[in-house]
């Protein structure tokens, strides 16, 4: 199952600062950058949902925001890309 | 059917933030503004790609990247939400 994580973390002070490139190297973990703050991750409904948790444990809910789009199985056909790749240091698909 | 919208847009130099406000504005226009650089449109298939080929023209292939994920038309189970609602000048759904 492909899981689409995007967030928006407020950088306005240190703190959240520290908060963005945590939940940043968090999702590397788990998944494919393809975008500054998106990311997609193959893993089952388990592993998601601990990922989910994890997430929601560094981000502070009043000034951030996590959204999980479930793009299910068959996902390939689902998602277009065009323009430049990401430059990130993708690992490659994390398939958990 | 939903369709979410995902950009990155080079910002380092002056033209890179006006590709950026051009193309964050035709967005607003045809979809909710959920994140900073994601945003979730209700269309039918004509005019998403009538909405993907004007944002193609709005971007430099070369520097920016646009993504498009289809979540099909049972989306609301798809999509989970966790902290801050977005502030930006959220039109509300623009079912088109």
């Amino acid at each position: 199952m492909l899981i689409l994580i995007t967030y928006d973390v407020n950088t306005e002070d240190p703190e959240g600062r520290r908060r963005l490139r945590r939940v940043a190297r968090h999702c590397v973990n788990y998944g494919q950058r393809v975008q500054n703050s998106v990311f997609e991750c193959v893993a089952d409904a388990a592993t998601m949902e601990r990922i989910k948790r994890e997430l929601i444990e560094l981000i502070d809910p009043e000034k951030d925001s996590l959204r999980f789009y479930r793009l299910g199985a068959k996902y390939q056909t689902k998602i277009e890309h065009v323009g430049a790749k990401p430059t990130y240091d993708a690992e490659g698909f994390l398939a958990l």
